[in-house]
C-alpha cells in the first residue's frame, strides 16, 4: 500500500469520449474578451455600457421586498410561478396561441434550454435536421449526446428531405436573424417548413434569442404562431418547442431564459432540469419579473436598437471600404452579426484567423458552425459589442490580415 | 400537404431512452412542499424562516455598486474570478492544500457539479463505485449518461473491491453526514479509501454539502486534505474532486456551488459547463462574495446550528416515543437527515409511503437511494425544514401509518 498522495499506480481514467474529441474554440473566443489590445468581433455579447445597472439594483430590492425568503429557495423546478405566467402571457400575446404556465419552463438562459432538449430527446446516433450553418452553442450543447446532422433546406420539396424529416428526432431552426448569418427567414418558407414538420410527425425547435433586435422593421410571426385557425382556442399541442431569453433585451447576467412547448414536453424537460441543477436562481427570476411587469424591459429595447443600428451600419460601411474585393455580405435586418462570405477560393477563414490575431483582431471562422467542420469560406463578425470606431479599426486590421493571408498563398507574390 | 397545425401524420419521436426509464419520485417529493396539510419530512430543504433576506438585499446593492455591468455579463465560464479566489482561499485554509483559482469552478449549486462530472467523465456502461445508499440527486444527475454502479465498502480490503476501484471511472463518497444516512465516516476509513484510490489510479468525488452543519462537534479533515506531508507545497495534483455549496450555510436560492480539483480537471469541467449554460449568474456570485468576505456567512452558520440541533433532538425523541418498536436509527452528528431502518421484515417503505400520505405525512423511501431500487427497508426523515411541533406531529402520523401498513399485511389481524 503506497502512502496517500503518491503518484497513481496507473493513469487516471479518461474523460468521456465526446470531450476527448471536442474542440475548445468558443472558449478561446470568449477568453479574448480579456485581451485589451485585440479588437474582438468574435463574441456574441451585448453592449455592456448599456446594461441598466441602477434599474437592476432597484428591481433586486423590490423583488426581495415582494418575495422575501421565497426568492432565496430552491423553488419549483419549472421556475418562479409568477414569471412562468408572465412569459406565458407575453408569448400568447405575440403568437396568438393560448398558453398557460404549464407551457413554460424557465431556464438558465436559452443555452440551458438547448442542453435540456439534447438530454431529453437525443440518444446516440439520433438525427437532427438543423439550419445550416448552425449556432455553435447548439452544436456544443448536443455534442455530449452524440447526434448526427442533416441540413435544413428551407427551399427543398425533395422526397429525400422529407424522408430526413421523418427520421429526425427534431428540426432546429433560428428563423429570426440567425446566428451566424443574421438572415431572416421569410414567412412563406416558415409556413412550408411547419407543414412538412407536421406531416413528418417530428418536433420543431425554434430558437429565438434575437427577437428583440429588430433593426429593420418587424420580423413577422414565429413558427410557434403558425397554427391553423381555431388552434388557439385549445391547449397548445403543436410540434414547436420555442426558446427565448432576456439576455438580448436586458442583460445576460441574470441568466433567465425560457422554453415554451406543449405541456407534456415541458414536464419531460422539467424532469431533465431537476437532474441538472434542481432549479435556477429564484432571485434572478424575481428580479426579471419586476423588470418585465414594470415595462422597463420593453422601454430598454427601444434604447438599445438605435445604438445597434448605428454599429451595424458602421461595420457594413467599413467592410465596403476595406473588404469588398474579398468578401460578400448582406446587411442583416436584425440580430448581432454580419456573415461575410469569401469571394476568392484562396481564402480559408481557419487560416485567416491566425493572421487576424497577428493583426490584433478576432472573428469567428465558419468551420465552427458546421457539424463536419468543413465550411472554411466565411466568417462571423459581431457588431453589438464594439463602438463604431472600434469596428472601423477592426475591419482595417482585418484587411491587413487578408493581405497577409493571400500573400502567403502558393502561386501569389508575397 | 395538410394544413399546418393538423394532427401529425405519425406519432412524434420518443424521449431519450434514460428518460423513458426514469422515475419522477424526487419531483413528487418536491411538489409536496405545496400541499399545506401534509407534513413533509421528505425534502432536503433548509429552514426558510432563517434565510437572511435583509442581509442579501444589502449584499445585492453592495455587489452592484462594486461590480456594475460586470455582475450583469455572461462572465467567465469558470465563474467570477474574485469568488473563485475566495473559495480557493477558504478550501486551502480548511484542507492545508495550496489551491488557486485555477483549482475552482463555480457551479449552479453543487447539483450542477454532479451533472458536469457525469457529462465530463461517464460514457455508457462506465462503472461508478458509490457510497451506498447513494444520494438520489447524484443518481438522477448521472442517469442520462447510463453508468453502472458497485457499492463503496469503507471496510473492505477484498481483492474484488480493489479490482472494482481499478475499473471505476470514479468513486463517489459523502463522508460528512451522508445523504440519506447522516453518517460521519471516521478518519481512519477516509485515509484507507484514499490510499486504495491512489493505488487503483481512479478519481475520488467527495461531495461535501453538509460540512457547515456540524451538530456534534468537528467532522475532521476532508478526503481532499488527506495528502502526504509536503504535497501542499506544490500545485494540487491529487485524485480528489471536491464539491461544496452555499446552499446549507446561507441560502439555496443563490445557486452558488463549487468544484475543487486539479487544474486539468477544472479545465475539462469548464469546457463541459460552457456547453451546458455558458456561465452561471455573475450577480448571484457577486452577492455570495459580499456575504463571504464580510464574514456574514460564517456568523450565520452559528445562528442556524442551535435551531437544527433542537429539531434533530425533537425528531429523535418523537421517534423513540412512537416508532422504537418498528424502526432503529442513530442520532446523526450533523447534516439534515435521520435514517430509520425497519426492525421488522414485514415493513416495506415503498408501500408504507402510500399509507403515510393517507395520514398526511411524507418521507423518502429508501428505494430511491439504491441504483437498483431494491432497498425497501428504510426511510429518510428530514429535520431542518419543520418545527419541533411539526416533527412531533409528523412522527405521530407516521406511527399511525405504520399501524395501517402492518394491519394490511397477510397473516396479521386488521
Amino acid at each position: 500500500m503506497p502512502s496517500s498522495g503518491s503518484k497513481p499506480a496507473s493513469p487516471r481514467p479518461p474523460l468521456a469520449a465526446w470531450l476527448r474529441d471536442g474542440n475548445s474554440i468558443t472558449k478561446q473566443f470568449m477568453a479574448l474578451g480579456g485581451c485589451p489590445d485585440v479588437i474582438s468581433l468574435a463574441g456574441g455579447l451585448p453592449a455592456a455600457e448599456l446594461y441598466p445597472v441602477e434599474a437592476i439594483a432597484q428591481a433586486s430590492q423590490a423583488a426581495l421586498r415582494r418575495w422575501g425568503a421565497t426568492a432565496l429557495e430552491y423553488g419549483a423546478i419549472e421556475g418562479l410561478p409568477a414569471l412562468r405566467a408572465a412569459v406565458a402571457a407575453r408569448i400568447s400575446a405575440e403568437s396568438g396561441i393560448a398558453l398557460g404556465p404549464e407551457n413554460v419552463l424557465l431556464t438558465t438562459g436559452a443555452m440551458q434550454g438547448l442542453d435540456l432538449l439534447g438530454k431529453a430527446l437525443i440518444d446516440p446516433g439520433d438525427l437532427i435536421v438543423a439550419q445550416f450553418p448552425t449556432y455553435l452553442g447548439a452544436l456544443d450543447a448536443w455534442r455530449p449526446r452524440r447526434p448526427v446532422y442533416e441540413k435544413l433546406d428551407w427551399n427543398s420539396d425533395s422526397p429525400a428531405f422529407e424522408a430526413a424529416l421523418a427520421r429526425a428526432k427534431f428540426v432546429y431552426a433560428v428563423p429570426n436573424y440567425s446566428n451566424p448569418t443574421g438572415a431572416l427567414v421569410p414567412q412563406s418558407k416558415r409556413q412550408a417548413l411547419l407543414d412538412k414538420v407536421v406531416t413528418a410527425g417530428t418536433w420543431l425547435v425554434e430558437d429565438d434569442p434575437y427577437l428583440p433586435l429588430q433593426l429593420g422593421g418587424p420580423c413577422g410571426p414565429s413558427l410557434l404562431s403558425l397554427q391553423e385557425p381555431g388552434r388557439n382556442k385549445a391547449a397548445y399541442d403543436g410540434p414547436v418547442i420555442y426558446l427565448g431569453t432576456l439576455s438580448k433585451s436586458l442583460v445576460p447576467g441574470l441568466r433567465v431564459g425560457w422554453i415554451v412547448a406543449e405541456a407534456g414536453m415541458i414536464e419531460a424537460l422539467a424532469l431533465t432540469k431537476q437532474s441538472t441543477d434542481i432549479s435556477s436562481s429564484m432571485l434572478t427570476q424575481a428580479i426579471a419579473l419586476e423588470l418585465i411587469e414594470s415595462g422597463f424591459e420593453a422601454g430598454h429595447v427601444s434604447r438599445i436598437l438605435p445604438v445597434y443600428r448605428e454599429r451595424r451600419d458602421a461595420l457594413c460601411a467599413a467592410l465596403a471600404e476595406h473588404l469588398g474585393d474579398w468578401f460578400a455580405w448582406e446587411v442583416p435586418p436584425g440580430g448581432m452579426f454580419v456573415w461575410a462570405k469569401a469571394r476568392l477560393a484562396e481564402i480559408d477563414t481557419n487560416a485567416l484567423y491566425a493572421d487576424a490575431l497577428a493583426e490584433k483582431v478576432a472573428f469567428v471562422p465558419s468551420s465552427v458552425f458546421d457539424p463536419a467542420g468543413a465550411l472554411t469560406s466565411a466568417m462571423r463578425l459581431n457588431f453589438t459589442r464594439s463602438t463604431p470606431e472600434q469596428l472601423r479599426e477592426g475591419v482595417a486590421r482585418l484587411a491587413r490580415a487578408v493581405r497577409r493571408h493571400l500573400a502567403a498563398q502558393p502561386g501569389r507574390a508575397a
